[in-house]
């Protein structure tokens, strides 16, 4: 129908506070629209999709609630939710300024994965309140990405939603980030001749981030990692660890007796892997291992800047579109939603992440090198090669339904 | 991007439980989907969309608020919320079952008023949830539309997120049938020669929408009707009324004696508007003032049979689109939430509802007879006259922002 084009949202006003401006130009009127995949030209179309007809196929799913699957969008939804306190470097902004990077997500969601997913900014930061709202919610949506909810409430919630819903709950900024660098370090390994159980890791950064790097890299067979915070290695030997960070030095540090300063840690490491911010002194990187590994994914300034880094590193990785090797979240979650999706995956396992780590470092192939650890952004082969991974790893988990 | 075609929603299962039925067919993978209004041809556009561009539009928005009204979708969208408990004539199904419905809104405020609609199954019926989850994701859409929510907790969940919150709320079954409802109610008075003050209404049914007309009825000048329920009319010299039911024998029956049985009601009565279902015996409908008019509203089976009803009245409507006189919803909540997206107002008022009865009733115009008392929902000129009339009643009633 066309008559309603006079009152689309695509009339934007020409004039706007930031006209000009090629960022603000691009926000204006927001970043994603619904459109119906149905079309209603009279009143045929109307009764079919619409009353009467949508009556039959209410009918259908209160009878046999597997039939949401088929007749409704719900499988292909994706909630994005936050609640504005950890938004990209800003922090706590609050749910309505964290908008445009939710639309943002969204956009990728569908462009790198064919995944509807609907922003949901939250005017809550209460764990119970956030999480029991979800909860409510979970009937709308066939999964849950939980985006830039800081550190450590996102931990709790993350936890008890899996433990509540029969859908894949996923916290990007952990878990986006930790299969990205996983894939990125394989490879990175392998340019620099180590096996991961020789590997001795330092990870900046004890949030959201750090955390679900460190568990990953568990489970891909390194075990010798140093995690640090604002006052140096988090080990059990300190009196000031929250509860997350005892259980995170029970299994990083102290297994190798690790604690003191980022430097005593830096001292002969081969891996740094920064997600905290701040600048690394010269002489800290100087003190690493031959044939460093560097990723500093801070944005959009790298912890290490990569022209110091190569200095003494081999393999260099950053957040950053500018510089070889960008530790991009977008290779992940698109294809990891999309997988879980496809076999209708009542959550997104170890297992599933891990197969996404693997298949990203195998589409490098013949072109690895210390500049290429990593597929771009726009590789057309990332989201087919990481779903169909995850869909074989859902499936070998046991939480594949189709 | 064409690369992840192979990914897409779109591509559907030939086969499925019940193919071959065209409702079935038809719903396949849901009748809606997320579209990017931006494209990401590369990483300029990435990083203009994206991170970091997208950070600036965080602040922007961080330092003013206003600033979501241009660079975010929210102002364009409406959450229609249900908890699944009064779906269609199905009753309480659950929030589940329900999406078919809310899908099928969502389509059609999209086709008919240019409004993104975001379907919000919730897995609660408790009043007092409902309102804190409302509350709490506001700030991800434009304007709340409540949905298929059994009485009375559907009149209280309302009132307080009208108090709760700074955006529009409307629950379409209430409103929405009483805004189409009057407008066809002031031609037909028209037709049949009668004014407001001196006619007398019968309203069968005292759920969600038997009050809301009954209190738009009053609005419009009409001041003597009887509500009645399973018992009979709403009047207070009955011990069993709820609260609700207490305030609108107060505001209806009491005030001109109206008592007594259905029957005791329609003798003699100018209108009878159902919103109930069940069957109005034919001795009933005989007792009605001459030139009486019959709105049986009931779908799929009305109060009164039209073949009957034309018996006894001058003018019938139903809602169903296989006879004249549909009393459809369509023709109001997607042109009420674009006019008052259109000027940002605040919320939806009683002035804004009347103008777009008055709108639509008007529309009619010298087509205006027994059998045209309202455009049919096709009619291309309904979304812009409605939107029109609800932006200016905003700007009188002080609800405007722009």
């Amino acid at each position: 129908m066309a008559q309603m084009n006079e009152l689309e949202s695509t009339d934007l006003p020409a004039v706007h506070p930031l006209a000009g401006d090629p960022v603000f130009d691009l926000h204006l009127g927001g970043k994603m629209e619904i459109r119906s995949s149905v079309e209603l030209a009279g009143a045929e179309e109307l009764s079919l999709a619409y009353t009467p007809g949508v009556a039959r196929v209410c009918e259908a799913i209160a009878a046999d609630p597997e039939m949401t699957q088929y007749y409704t969008w719900v499988p292909n939804t994706v909630a994005v939710v936050t609640d504005g306190t950890a938004v990209l470097g800003l922090g706590d902004i609050g749910p309505a300024a964290a908008m445009p990077v939710m639309e943002g997500k969204a956009v990728l969601f569908k462009q790198f994965g064919g995944v509807d997913a609907i922003p949901i900014c939250l005017d809550t930061t209460d764990a119970d309140e956030i999480v029991e709202t979800v909860v409510r919610l979970a009937p709308s949506f066939g999964g849950i990405n939980l985006e830039d909810i800081s550190a450590p409430r996102c931990f709790e919630i993350e936890a008890r939603l899996k433990e509540r819903l029969n859908i894949p709950v996923f916290h990007d900024d952990q878990h986006g980030t930790a299969v990205v660098a996983l894939a990125a370090l394989k490879n990175a390994l392998k340019v620099t001749g180590r096996e991961p159980g020789a590997t001795r890791v330092v990870i900046s950064g004890a949030g959201a981030a750090g955390v679900a790097i460190a568990k990953i890299l568990l489970g891909a067979g390194i075990t010798d990692i140093a995690v640090i915070d604002r006052r140096g290695v988090v080990s059990s030997d300190r009196s000031d660890l929250t509860p997350v960070k005892r259980e995170l030095a029970a299994l990083t540090a102290d297994r190798n007796g690790r604690k003191g300063t980022l430097a005593d840690a830096m001292n002969g490491a081969d891996v740094y892997l920064g997600v905290s911010g701040g600048t690394v002194p010269e002489e800290i990187v100087a003190s690493m291992a031959a044939d460093a590994i560097i990723f500093a994914m801070a944005n959009p300034d790298p912890e290490v800047h990569p022209d110091l880094a190569h200095k003494y590193a081999r393999v260099v990785a950053t957040g950053r579109s500018d510089f070889p090797n960008q530790i991009n979240n977008v290779l992940a979650f698109p294809g990891i939603f999309r997988g879980a999706f496809d076999v209708r995956a009542t959550a997104i396992t170890e297992g599933m992440k891990l197969a996404a780590a693997d298949a990203l470092a195998e589409l490098v192939g013949d072109a690895l090198s210390e500049d290429m650890v990593i597929p771009g952004p726009f590789d057309p082969r990332v989201g087919p090669a990481v779903s169909a991974a995850v869909s074989a790893a859902a499936r070998r988990d046991g939480v594949a339904r189709a």
